[in-house]
């Protein structure tokens, strides 16, 4: 999916609403361990639920990951599942020297047809330089994340800047706002204006929104650009808004309270 | 498997050689081709042919999740295979927010019980705890690479010393020597003995020694401690020694000969 048809969907759905599928099989609801899938049937109700008000979906692999065989399989439908004018992220924060970083793109852009991945940076450019010869392929980077732990590396000094902001300086001109987008951490509010002055016409991901502390509105107000530039990933607030037999009709409410909270703005 | 146990292991085989299982499909002699799971097939005659060498075996999952289902299959037939006295490493380099890593830990020391995982730094320490958190398995973090981009930010000022040092001292707090090792890549040698005047009890895992352009003799005068304290990774070199039916019979020859050269230091 390119830049454009990205937009496209941000303005005619009025959102930039990313539901994040962390589907960890012990928070789904009871009813539905009855199904032949139960994660699979967790992610079809609550892609049914809230695609109209979505632009991107992303499946958060380690969750599927530490379900073996049966995870992945889980992972392939559901991938499956989404509609294909939603725009779909592997969330698998991957990162090897180029031979393997090689494997990891082909994993995420061919055996499972993603259209982006994460990637974390700490190897340099041969790391990254592989997921970006994917011709209609994204590849996202760890700019500057939304966890307590982005105080150990990435806010710290790096000669006359922060190491998030050498990141994206250099990562930055591995790319282009057509390949490469970043992620940053929405719970650190101070920094979305400055790195949006950094970077003015990369699509950021943004997480943090929700259960991390995050909010739409300075979100919002801080980083959206003429191509809408950002995608909001909200995961727990939405997919685990009720744990009983409303889980998608919860989901749904929540995921519109999103973008209706969103829409003011595009 | 505890310090104790790898260190016995190593003087007892007077060796600190890893083999690398980077198992490309693409490059597995032609005869195993025939084979119902070739990359196993491959892997277990590597492993018959090296274990009296080999101290850890480390399997690069990159190789096996870009082939999905068969792949998984062919990881955990190749791990179950591997001698249970001797140390594996999932070479996975994950790393997320606190409830992603402990899916991605339950992954690799669970779901396929591996000895220990590669992590990435990133992210900062609520990335990483949650693999420490598993009682007898290692995190091994990753210190300095031995690839060209070590240099776009590892090799970078941080405060007064280098990024990859302050990940060291840092990461270093986080666990002990008994649960922690970390990634030190041999082609920069003029590091290691730097690293192991910073770390002198850790365990280095050292890649880069073979096709990358490190060498044993190297890396073991600069490195090697009162433990051992070092494994390091050869995997082009041994497994992929030669491309037809004596691949088994070349990859024994490579793994003693590399045994030889450590066991002068042990």
């Amino acid at each position: 999916m390119n830049r454009q048809e990205i937009s496209k969907q941000i303005f005619s759905k009025k959102s930039v609403l990313c539901v994040g599928l962390d589907t960890d099989p012990t928070k789904i609801p009871a009813h539905l361990m009855r199904e032949e899938d139960p994660v699979f049937a967790f992610n079809k109700a609550i892609i049914d639920a809230t695609h109209e008000f979505t632009v991107a979906y992303k499946i958060n692999t380690a969750f599927y990951e530490a379900q073996g065989l049966k995870g992945w399989i889980s992972l392939e439908k559901t991938l499956n599942y989404i509609p294909k004018n939603i725009f779909t992220i592997a969330d698998a924060k991957r990162g090897d020297i180029g031979n393997t970083s090689e494997q990891y793109a082909i994993t995420f852009f061919k055996t499972y047809p993603f259209d982006s991945v994460t990637v974390a940076p700490y190897m340099g450019r041969d790391s990254v330089q592989p997921f970006l010869q994917f011709e209609g392929k994204w590849t996202i980077v760890l700019g500057v994340t939304s966890n307590a732990g982005s105080a150990d590396f990435q806010l710290q000094p790096s000669g006359d800047s922060l190491l998030y902001q050498r990141v994206l300086k250099t990562v930055a001109d591995w790319g282009h706002p057509g390949n490469l987008m970043f992620v940053v951490g929405a719970t650190r509010k101070e920094q979305l204006r400055e790195v949006r002055t950094l970077l003015p016409e990369h699509f950021f991901l943004i997480p943090g929104v929700g259960a991390q502390g995050g909010d739409v509105d300075t979100v919002c107000r801080n980083t959206l650009n003429d191509a809408g530039g950002i995608l909001i990933n909200v995961s727990r607030n939405i997919i685990f808004a009720a744990n009983d037999t409303s889980f998608d009709a919860q989901a749904h409410d929540a995921a519109k309270k999103f973008q209706k909270e969103m829409s003011v703005f595009l």
